[in-house]
This record gives C-alpha cells, sequence and structure tokens, in this order.
C-alpha cells in the first residue's frame, strides 16, 4: 500500500503509481483527512485500506505532494550509519547511533525547488522510516511490526553551520526551510521483496554521486527502532532518517557544493524518486 | 495570564494561583481546549483573556498539571548558554547558539516523579520560552512579541550516553520519559518586571546547586529568537529551552549525580517552581 499527502490531507496511491485517492472521502469516513490522526490508528487503517484496493481516483502530480508523515511528534536523524559515509567523515562509526533531529519547519514534499541559503550545501540521500504503532522499549526481532512504512529522503545540510563549535550544530545546519524533502509517498514493508536491502542512490545533473545499498546500514532499521526506543517511546507519525552512505560532497577533493541550477535526484529501490531543483539565495 | 494544561486542556490559572479555569468551557466555546490550536490564535486569545480576567475555578492541584505547551511542533534547546557554565564543562562559549533538541517524547508537568534510568543522570535549571507567532528572520528587537511567556523547565541529562561518540549525544541523552518537565504555567512577559533578568534556582534536597539569572545568557531571549528564526521560521507553541548555568553535578570533583530519594526543585523568579522526587531504576 502506498500513501501520500497533499495539502496536509492523506491519499492512497494506486499501485502503479498514476492515481490518489482521497482517505477521508472513502471507507465511510472512518478515517479524517489528518495524517497523524491515520498514523495513530494505523492497522485499523492498513485493515481498511486492504478492503479499498485500487479504485480510480485524481491524476496524481508529484509537484503537490507533501510528505508522508506532515505532522510527526518526533524526527530522528542518525549520523554516520553507513561504515563508508564514517570513513569518508574521518569519524569513528558509533557505537550507538548518532541521533540529531531534522526540524519539522524543514519538510518538504517529493518534488521542487530548493532554495540554498549559503555556498556550503550537500546533499546526503537517506532512508526514512515512518513509524506506525507506539514503540516502546521494542526488541530488533520484532521491530518492523511497529513500522508504518519507508519513503525516500533527503538530509541537506548546510556544512558551515552544521560543523561549527562543539556540539557541533547538526540539528540547525539540517534544517533549514526544504531541507527535509520526502516522499513520493510511503510504502508498506510487505510490498517490497527485502526491506532490509533497497538500493539507494543519488545524483547531481544525472552524475550518480551516491549508490549503495540499505543492507549496508551500521543500525539496520530494526536495530534504530529497538535502540531509539530503549530511550524513550516511538509515537506513531514519527519519523526517522536511517542516515547516508559515501559519496557526499563536502569531503571531496576540492569539495563540492550544490549550486544554483544543479538538479538532484535521491532514489530508493521499490519505492520512488525525490528531485530538487536548486535555486541561489 | 498564567496558563497551564491539565489533562492535555489548556486552563487559566489565577493570578493568586490558586485556581484554574477551563478554557474550552468559557468565552462561547470560542478557543477548544486543545492547546496547539490555542497558541495558533495566541494574539486573538490574549484579548479575550485580558477580558475574562481573574473569575472562580476549580481549586488548582500541581500534580495534575501537564507542560503549558504538551504538543510543539518543534523543541529547541540551548547547549552551554551561560559563560559560567560552558567554563564548568570545559569548552569554548558557543559562537551561535548551540541547538538540540529534547524529543516531547521526554515532556512532563512540574510536578512528579523523576525516574533514573542510569546512575549518571544531572540537573540543569532553564528558562523555557513558548513561541506565540509565527517568526520567520526575526530581529531581536522585535523577538518579545513573538514570545508567548514563559515557563520554568529542567533539562535532565544523563551525561554517559549524552557525552557518547561524536557528534555527542545531546537529543538523545537529554530524552528519556519525564526528562524535560514544564510549569506550573507559562506567564506572558508583560507580568513580569524584567523578563530579561530573572533570578533561576535549583536546588538537591533543599541545598542551592544553581543560582544565576537569566541577565547572565550568552544568547539572550530575544537574540535566540532572532537567531534560530534566522535559519527556520518558529511556530506557534515551539518551545525553547533557554540553556543552563553553572552548578551541575557531573563536572564537580567528584562528579554528583541524582540519586532515588532526592528531591529536585527549580525555580525562575516571578513564574514558579518546579518539583521531582527522584525514584530508582
Amino acid at each position: 500500500m502506498r500513501l501520500a499527502t497533499r495539502a496536509g490531507r492523506a491519499v492512497l496511491v494506486s499501485s502503479d503509481g498514476t492515481t490518489t485517492l482521497d482517505v477521508a472521502k472513502v471507507g465511510d469516513g472512518a478515517f479524517g483527512p489528518d495524517a497523524r490522526g491515520l498514523y495513530e490508528r494505523w492497522d485499523e487503517f492498513l485493515g481498511w485500506a486492504t478492503v479499498a484496493g485500487d479504485r480510480e481516483g485524481d491524476a496524481l502530480s508529484f509537484e503537490e505532494l507533501g510528505p508522508p508523515s506532515p505532522d510527526p511528534r518526533q524526527v530522528f536523524a542518525i549520523g554516520l550509519n553507513y561504515r563508508d559515509h564514517a570513513e569518508e567523515s574521518g569519524l569513528e562509526p558509533p557505537v550507538s547511533p548518532a541521533t540529531f533531529t531534522k526540524f519539522v519547519g524543514s519538510f518538504a514534499g517529493p518534488v521542487g525547488e530548493l532554495v540554498l541559503p549559503a555556498e556550503t550545501v550537500d546533499w546526503e540521500a537517506e532512508l526514512v522510516v515512518v513509524v506506525g504503532r507506539r514503540a516502546d522499549k521494542v526488541a530488533a526481532a520484532e521491530a518492523w511490526s511497529y513500522v508504518a512504512g519507508l519513503t525516500v529522503g533527503q538530509d541537506y545540510s548546510e556544512r558551515a553551520l552544521q560543523l561549527t563549535g562543539s556540539p557541533a550544530q547538526f540539528s540547525l545546519g539540517k534544517s533549514f526551510p526544504g531541507f527535509a524533502p520526502q516522499g513520493p509517498w510511503l510504502v508498506t514493508p510487505d510490498e517490497l521483496p527485502d526491506p532490509d536491502r533497497l538500493r539507494i542512490t543519488c545524483t547531481v545533473n544525472g552524475e550518480t554521486v551516491q549508490d549503495s545499498s540499505t543492507g549496508n546500514l551500521i543500525f539496520s532499521v530494526p536495530e534504530l527502532i529497538a535502540r531509539l526506543s530503549a530511550v524513550l517511546p516511538l509515537l506513531p507519525g514519527d519519523v526517522v532518517f536511517a542516515g547516508t552512505p559515501a559519496g557526499i560532497g563536502g569531503t571531496r577533493t576540492p569539495p563540492r557544493f550544490l549550486r544554483p541550477g544543479d538538479v538532484v535526484e535521491t532514489t530508493v529501490e521499490g519505492i520512488g524518486r525525490l528531485r530538487q531543483r536548486c535555486v541561489g539565495f
């Protein structure tokens, strides 16, 4: 099942990705328009959505879509979660998930413009996990059942601010408006052949800059759910940015950052594609 | 004006701090029970609350109160924002507000038990700011008009986790359940003689461990609003933990951490007092 949002309203996306159906307009109004409320009744919704199946809907416009979970209570973002990226950053692989946040003011839909606030903005392709059930001290072996689904994310990062001072400004430097595009939709894990091993790529102007697999995550999706929920409960609709593989621009020689006119495309296998066109500051 | 929450509902607190009035039950139902919605209409609400004045209400029970803004979209927490605390931590004073988050799962009301998840939990008395109007690139000189009010907060910190790895785990180590008590109520700036200079104290079992003034903040409340809103818009109901002065336990010789049975009291002048009794893990 594929779930997106449009103007803040939850919409089902057909399995061929061409049409959408407003969740609130079907199913005898059992589910309101509000995506947060929907994640709070996720198990019930899943049962209903399965019965609803594929129906005729509105033609899908990617430009209109928002992030699949637009109003999460908590946004977890994980640093250095691929060994090759920790190495290129000159840092030890973490002993526990290096956790910061992307403030929700940075959220955006899958397709649009990215306003560059500085000359040192970098890309980071990421798998994004959305929580579907309250998860409190969950074992990794049970963790997938707490996941509503997966989507594609970018963790755009303004390196000059991010790497200022100690503690470093990870949360602020990665939270300019538009720095957390997500989508185009949430895909439930049952639709993916192997949700633990998905190819993840990033291109800039068509040139591949990142190409890895979520199978290379140091802390896998179930391990992240387990480790985070050992500290505090994860809540329905919560979002987890799982970290980026090697290939960022800032650690290249010379460093490479995004310029106005650049087009960044990010994909995760079996889910879909983000596309941002950079514009000047 | 003083605003609190009880069972998630917004309540007005009388000026003598003894009774509460359910916001949704008065004013012709103009304002719903939901505190987030109320912050979204803050200016309108202020006008109404002024007319409502002090009325007969229910007796106030501190144990029933929640945090004044229980469902914020964004929680900003500022590290090392008093010079004497940066010094005791052996770190340079920051050149920009060192920003992390306290995840909302750590929120609690002003009075109750604090479950210690480890043997290295520390205290940090803090002034907490709640945003009342969307603030996008606001100048410091205008910033107070974007503040709904101030409350008292504690930034409880599990030092062993917080100081693990690089980047340090500020957000996770400070977000165990109950680690962000706030209250007892929000006080609007007009009720405070000088909202830029408020005495802030913390005691453990009656012994004073922190005693400073918010006048010693490196980045003052208006400066924080200006610096954060330069990166991304602050939204109504957003919460800012402004940092703690010197006197934490972890940098003492020998270090001192909270033990079961300890009672922590935190005050900010003109606002009120938090009180947590520590219980074992």
